[in-house]
């Protein structure tokens, strides 16, 4: 079975082609800059084989045409027809209260994904194009959607309700949702095996750490709080969102003359890691490198970020009554020891230890990084969310319902 | 020495006098609904004397008259002669980042706290209001300002910026402050005194939790972490403050059609307990009573209260690298302990466990409510602002010097 995997963005449509029989990835690459003057396509084969071209493409379904044609292409392609493709897998980002699992898209599940617009105004509507897009141009072959927020949606309410009148919740869908879902729950499946023992019967903190942050607390299977919230601000400090801060400070910035759609670019695009450090960069090799080279606030930053983790750490910790595995993952998470170094190095007193000969030398790949004594393993392990898309859009074939 | 502290709200003037040899309360009362119609003065003698008046009081000057006429008066008063009072304290809920400790009031005193009326636009104009009325009631009586704020402002940067761009915080000041600091250092000093250990040796959590709730986490004497933010909106579940959400909802609240003011008071008055339990009452006594009778909705607020205790527990826990007390104050703290055994009965992989027949013995008054084999100590500790700004102003007198 070959299955496409689809995440089209605002102005962009990234893919990746699988062979499911031994789950190899046959291609991959993006569409960028869609639907301006200087569209963009890269394109990688699984033999390493690179191609970039200058497609027109006007929106998603010129990107998934442009797509479609590499992947047939005599010379650079790796299937011989489009019928190749047996299913699509489609990252939605928001899936609301109502979808805990992938869906087989059809009309109601559409309709659905369209009820989060206002939840997730930059991601929602471009998912949703790309599903048209392969509805006209893969007639008749399965959709399914996997959203971000699926595999959190089993917190109990005194997790994902905010203390704020009930009705902003029952009237306007004011909650807690989670995000970055396929990926915490891909390392918290992946951990289980890597560690021979059934993820479903593990405590277990996932730290998804790249440019978007967040961590979740697994208990036996199902997720039971996550630090992002209503939308993917709250929570962890990041590249460019603020993360955690006082209600009360977007109040501030109204009274000082900001408005709705300038406080959300400040808070999502300007803040983080980039607002703090102020050495125009989001991104946490930037900030370490000017950390050691002595630029104060760029230590500052970087501490903010690791301080935050380690209080979600603390948070989790005692929610799940212990933890079995800490487990790192993301840009940040799979590649940086430093940082993992400076959030472990602080959990002495959870009898966490961290071994820092095996921290430096797993970057990029799995690995346990604690020592044999400590009480809970700490564990890098990279991510894939399109490989757990795929598996997700698989099952969901041969289990051949709609889910839900 | 008499010492006469005030806490002069918009609307109300609470008043103590203390005659400081023993620390005994002599009288103390309050004036309410100030500036309206109907104000009303409660006197209380330490020989539990009571009296109620309705005096004509249109300001705070008028307010602080009327309390000293009660004072002095030969039946019900206390005192023979305002001259008696040799100094008087003033709480101030917003010292901003330049005052660490109780500062003697002169006119730079007072440009700060007038500087900090954005930061505190309900607060802090009364507070000042309450010391001019001493300048015109008391000529020559040393007024000190002792500020909410105060005991929290060592904490380090990583803890008390948000990760906004950081010129928020220089051009407006905007970072966590930290708010309850009178109580939060008045039960840290009295467990360290109960525990007979000094506070300056411990790593303490303390937790304020009252109508407003706060917790701190206080590392050897200082407060490196505080859960109320910029201001005291943020952090735990209160009566009716919403506490930690998505900064987000804020955003969401504006499409909503909501303007500042109303999100203001959606958020500070119309949610905590009071808008999730929706049973018309912010009072934990009225939200437990309903959980017990079967009510879902109070039963999810009481969780969401405790549970976010919890998280800030471990939060904190993790920051200190352990504790070696958790102490509890305020209403809710000092009384309720079926709220403390919800929570710290969460706590045992920390090691900690509660002791229920010392938990349900101890209410109202101090007491370690945890086993003796638990690694932290569990501490109820009563607070008491008015005695603690009574000390501080005893001992800024006996240095005779400004306070910074």
């Amino acid at each position: 079975m070959k299955v496409l995997v689809l995440n089209a963005g605002s102005s962009s449509m990234k893919f990746t082609l699988f062979a499911m029989t031994n789950e190899k990835v046959l291609a991959k690459g993006l569409v960028e800059r869609v639907g301006t003057e200087t569209p963009h396509l890269i394109y990688s084969r699984h033999d390493d084989l690179k191609q970039e071209f200058d497609p027109p493409v006007k929106n998603h379904t010129d990107a998934l045409r442009s797509i479609c044609d590499i992947l047939v292409d005599r010379e650079a392609g790796v299937i011989k027809d489009l019928s190749e493709v047996q299913a699509i897998g489609h990252r939605v980002v928001h899936g609301g209260e109502r979808f805990t699992k992938p869906a087989l898209v059809n009309a109601n599940v559409k309709d659905a994904i369209r009820d989060c617009f206002a939840l997730a105004p930059l991601h929602n509507p471009a998912n949703l194009d790309g599903i048209k897009a392969c509805e006209t141009i893969f007639p008749g072959v399965p959709n399914i959607a996997v959203f971000d927020t699926a595999f959190h949606q089993s917190m109990p309410p005194e997790a994902y309700l905010y203390a704020v009148p009930y009705d902003l919740y029952t009237k306007y869908s004011i909650r807690r949702y989670g995000f970055h879902g396929t990926s915490h729950h891909f390392v918290a499946i992946a951990t289980g095996k890597y560690l021979n023992k059934p993820f479903e019967q593990m405590q277990l903190i996932t730290c998804h750490l790249g440019n978007g942050c967040s961590m979740a607390a697994i208990s036996n299977g199902s997720v039971i709080d996550t630090s992002m919230g209503m939308t993917p601000l709250e929570g962890l400090v990041m590249g460019t969102r603020c993360g955690d801060i006082d209600p009360a400070v977007v109040l501030r910035l109204i009274e000082l003359g900001q408005g709705r759609n300038q406080i959300d670019t400040i808070l999502n695009k300007k803040s983080g890691l980039l607002g703090v450090a102020g050495i125009g960069s989001s991104d946490m090799r930037d900030i370490i490198a000017a950390e050691k080279n002595g630029d104060q606030q760029a230590l500052r930053a970087r501490r903010m970020f690791t301080r935050r983790v380690v209080k979600y750490i603390g948070s989790y910790y005692a929610l799940l009554g212990g933890a079995d595995a800490i487990i790192f993952t993301g840009g940040i998470g799979e590649w940086s020891s430093y940082v993992r170094w400076k959030i472990i190095s602080r959990l002495a007193c959870l009898g966490i230890t961290i071994d820092k000969k095996k921290n430096d030398d797993t970057q990029g790949k799995a690995g346990i990084i604690s020592t044999p004594e400590s009480k809970t393993a700490v564990v890098v392990m990279p991510t894939n969310e399109e490989l757990m898309i795929a598996r997700s859009v698989a099952a969901s074939i041969s289990h051949s319902a709609p889910v839900k």
